[in-house]
């Protein structure tokens, strides 16, 4: 890199750094997923095979961005950063099921239950979620002492159980066909999928003791409107995306009769909502140095993106 | 009791004490579990539905049993009592999905997913899952001290992911009209019913620091020997049972050629297996004093129990 410091680019290097962390988050997960050489091995590969395929890694680029924010080294947030995107990939599996949203294509490719089998890709979710809980366990690094590490866990159960994504997915399937009014769908979308981004941020924060109290509010209030305008960029991609680019059916919330910030908002509103999210998000992060400018841009990018 | 202690009663108060500890596992589920009244009040129903509904609750005897035997308080048990019982609820629910054994009736009532539906039982079973790691994180008592609690948590992720419940399901699923060895079988139940059976009686002795190693190992030799007991009785039940005394279909096993101890080794075979693993169970004792004998009564009930 021979260009001046000067160079007035808009996101110096943001691509490379984003592409440098899921590749560390890839490197980390491969070491802490079992063997498929070893038995069960349908279940070991449905699990890498669903965790290992791709995606954006955006709950892991956002553990270790929230760290770096406050001057935590990378190597200290592995566990965090593997343990939120096996909920997530558990998640994905279970909600893709026949009984659930039956969907045959998750980024591309057949989804865990159309590549293996039902059974295998209950499984493979179930024992990912417990995996999850080990990452935190087995990661001697991530937490300062003990009690952080056990602060941690229970941000992560909650964040994955009845109260958070688990909850939050169980108001969503109650919601076809169902009017929701945009608070019930804001509390809806907080639960399903704002505890798990908002646990992100948090995990590292939560493990290490230097971090202030002002610091985590602030952090805390970040996430939750990224948290927000991810979900509105979801629906406003899911009503006019294509599925080239979306690597999974188009209109499929739609054409569930799913409620959504476009179905309730229009697509002027919703955007306008989602530009609000991102200001506020923005706005959370000023009292942070240059540190926090992966932060920023990740909420620039959460807008920004088309897939 | 007015009784003399020198009455030869083989079980005093047996059936009392462990009634007693069902009555302490049904309060401690109720306090720990979500309302019925909030939201997402189906997944609650469900949650509530199957852990609530019965069952021997032989886990949490378990836990509370050995505890006793090293002298904790009941006071200090219920969270991880409440923590296996919860892994194990939520395995029966993914159990007998349609994907999976495709079981109907569970304990006398409607499986989950038939009571409900099977999206809201798959997620009910997630949440369980959370609930279990959080039944221990939220129990001040459980544990001495904070690493002895984050040993705990291991102990129970272990137990219920990939190389513990999860996987031994993997196994057995891969196993339908598979020719499986001994060794197979019993490496196959140690994963898919033995480790949650171990933890019960491993985790309040991991949570308290008065326990010496030579105990923890004299416990967990009695653990594996009652799990295994516990399988091949669970085999021969499902053989020669009947419906109405199981609550479950009678022969399940059989009718979709699965492996069993009553497959490969014939019924007298399967028994003297059986009262081999009792044996061993009760030898694995012999240093502990009276406040052991519910450890040995629940051996001796796992062996002549008829459901």
């Amino acid at each position: 890199m021979t260009e001046p410091l000067t160079a007035p680019a808009p996101k110096p290097g943001f691509k490379d750094q984003i592409d440098s962390l899921q590749a560390e988050v890839e490197q980390a997960l491969d070491r802490i997923l079992p063997s498929e050489k070893t038995a069960p091995t349908a279940l070991h590969q449905a699990m890498r095979y669903s965790v290992m395929g791709g995606g954006k890694r955006i709950r892991p680029v956002l553990v270790y961005a929230s760290g770096l924010a406050m001057g935590i080294p990378l190597s200290h947030m592995h566990g965090p950063a593997c343990a939120v995107e096996l909920i997530h990939a558990y998640s994905l599996i279970h909600d893709d099921l026949p009984a659930m949203d039956n969907d045959d294509l998750r980024r591309g490719r057949p989804t865990c239950h159309k590549a293996f089998d039902e059974a295998t890709a209950i499984l493979a979710g179930d024992a990912l979620q417990a995996l999850a809980f080990e990452a935190i366990l087995e990661d001697p690094l991530c937490a300062d002492d003990d009690r952080s590490r056990i602060e941690m866990m229970r941000l992560l159960a909650r964040a994955a159980g009845h109260a958070g994504m688990a909850g939050g997915q169980a108001i969503d399937l109650a919601a076809v066909n169902q009017q929701l009014d945009l608070e019930q769908l804001e509390r809806m979308h907080r639960m399903k999928t704002g505890a798990l981004i908002e646990a992100s941020v948090m995990l590292p924060l939560t493990g290490h003791l230097h971090v202030r109290q002002q610091e985590r509010d602030s952090l805390g209030r970040y996430a939750r409107h990224i948290g927000l305008a991810f979900q509105i960029q979801d629906d406003i991609l899911d009503a006019i995306g294509d599925t080239e680019t979306l690597g999974k059916t188009q209109g499929s919330d739609m054409a569930q009769n799913k409620p959504t910030y476009f179905s309730l908002l229009g697509l002027q509103g919703a955007r306008n909502k989602l530009n609000e999210a991102h200001r506020e998000a923005i706005q959370s992060l000023r009292d942070f140095d240059e540190k926090a400018d992966l932060l920023r841009q990740i909420a620039d990018y959460i807008v920004e993106r088309t897939h």
